[in-house]
């Protein structure tokens, strides 16, 4: 395994607590919030948001107004929109709503593919060539990435071979994927096995191997992006308080928690683009939105340190 | 920044749960409970356990007993017991006791030091002469290690210079410490600081230095602990549950938590030596003791991955 001398110069947290937070939890929280949270998200200097996903309202009620969300986002500048989409049918909703970025989950699992999804990899693999047509078709410039979870291990089948997940990967790209990611959907990773499996993506598929997903189920999340950033990836799926789950994993703490990964970032002289203060005011606004429900991280209680402001404008 | 190509094959945990974490709570936990949580650590795989501190009692009462837990720790095969102690008066009832390891802590940050311990750094290190004089008149085979602590940073004086840390560090061993340490007292590590100072500490000190202490003040502990272990540090303070935090960053969560770091060390392949179903047995049971106190950690709650115990045989 091979550790680069230097780590990336500018990471991007992707925000994606509108989407894998907000689909995790009981509370409906109100279109106006939801814009709120994007208008102060953007304001804090974060520049790609998952807004929701065009799945059927009756199976996710949390996300039915993602299309008011996202034509909301496009009014911002600067700003990536991005939703998940589960199938062509949802691409096409993307498409013509105007998003930037679709992102088409595929579980490496085939046994967490056909519980979740309905269908085998290879099926959703062929979903995103017709995904990629429909785009094709429609003149947009929508991007489509697919996202390759349950990438290390899977609560219902046990152990995910890496092999599967790069050939997985690759299919992606051959169907017409424009990039690809790798989530740790479960928090089954650790950083020795993140460190061999993003050296490997990021040799199968270069720069279009774009972002990381890691769950802080058993608290290694942050661990997980730093190995990552020593091989090279730049780009971190995060959720601010740190909402999210997994339906397969009971009691599971939720996603990297975007204020802590963000202070872990700038810390380490790695530019973010990100007003920490105004992320922590925005966590507190969105936890009283969604009072009782859990949330995690660490920062929002400890605070900054005394010097930070000086280290980070370095 | 250079990271050795591969990681410790293994690495010890050292639990300061007993010291670190129960003097920073409330609830004095009674002797038997203690010797009954180094016992099942001791069964667990734990060898090496910080039982206590030789303070005045009316300063920490929690820790009263700690010649007592102490003279049970002594009887178990291979466990290494180690204290805290503040100053020489503390060291002579180390020496009396047989611990097989004292630590002195010092402080690197001035306003820290005269703070917490009403000493400079300087007269710290003095005091640690006194002590080595006094160790080596009893002919006692305790080992010395001096704590260098607030290394990264700290809230009362702010910034703490690397080269003022590695001068302190220089300066104990000079006056006879066996061994050195880092701690990041109050949370302000990052994993580029870390991976700095311990590529430092380590050309000064070679193999006599010899631990990290991270606080998870603000969730990046374990990401602290990876980017040490790739410079080569193998031994890690931990406190099961995470129980701990420091009296000048109010608010702030504990130490690493022992449980979630063994999971991460043996997930990437590294031999810690533990059980973690009876780590989780004992953590259970330590909670029990403490309701009401924070705790901290994510494996507890989310449970060892079902292809665990295979990988760990590995």
């Amino acid at each position: 395994m091979n550790f680069p001398s230097s780590l990336p110069a500018r990471a991007v947290i992707r925000e994606v607590g509108l989407r894998d937070g907000l689909q995790s939890i009981r509370t409906l929280v109100p279109t106006a919030h939801k814009i709120e949270w994007v208008r102060a998200a953007h304001a804090a200097g974060q520049r790609e948001i998952e807004v929701g996903s065009f799945v059927p309202p009756r199976l996710l009620p949390q996300l039915a107004d993602t299309a008011e969300v996202l034509a909301f986002a496009k009014t911002l500048p600067g700003l990536r929109a991005s939703v998940l989409v589960p199938n062509l049918k949802g691409a096409e909703r993307a498409i013509a709503q105007g998003a930037d970025l679709m992102i088409l989950p595929l579980s490496a699992s085939h046994a967490h593919s056909l519980a979740n999804l309905r269908k085998t990899p290879d099926e959703v693999v062929a979903e995103l060539a017709r995904i990629r047509a429909a785009r094709d078709a429609a003149g947009s410039s929508c991007l489509i990435e697919g996202g390759v979870g349950t990438a290390f291990g899977c609560t219902i089948q046990g152990e995910v071979k890496p092999a599967e997940v790069l050939r997985l990967m690759q299919a992606l790209l051959d169907a017409g994927a424009d990039r690809v990611s790798l989530a740790d959907t479960v928090g089954w990773a650790d950083p020795a096995a993140v460190a061999r499996l993003c050296e490997q993506a990021l040799r199968l598929a270069g720069e279009r191997f774009c972002c990381g997903h890691f769950h802080d189920t058993r608290g290694l999340a942050l661990a997980n992006v730093h190995a990552a950033l020593q091989q090279g990836v730049a780009r971190f799926d995060a959720s601010l308080a740190g909402i999210g789950g997994c339906p397969h994993a009971p009691g599971a703490s939720g996603n990297a928690t975007t204020e802590d990964l963000a202070f872990m970032l700038e810390s380490m002289g790695i530019d973010t683009g990100l007003d920490l203060e105004a992320l922590l005011a925005l966590r507190r606004q969105v936890a009283g939105w969604i009072e009782g429900e859990p949330t995690h991280g660490s920062l929002w209680r400890a605070g900054l340190p005394s010097t930070f402001a000086r280290r980070a404008a370095r």
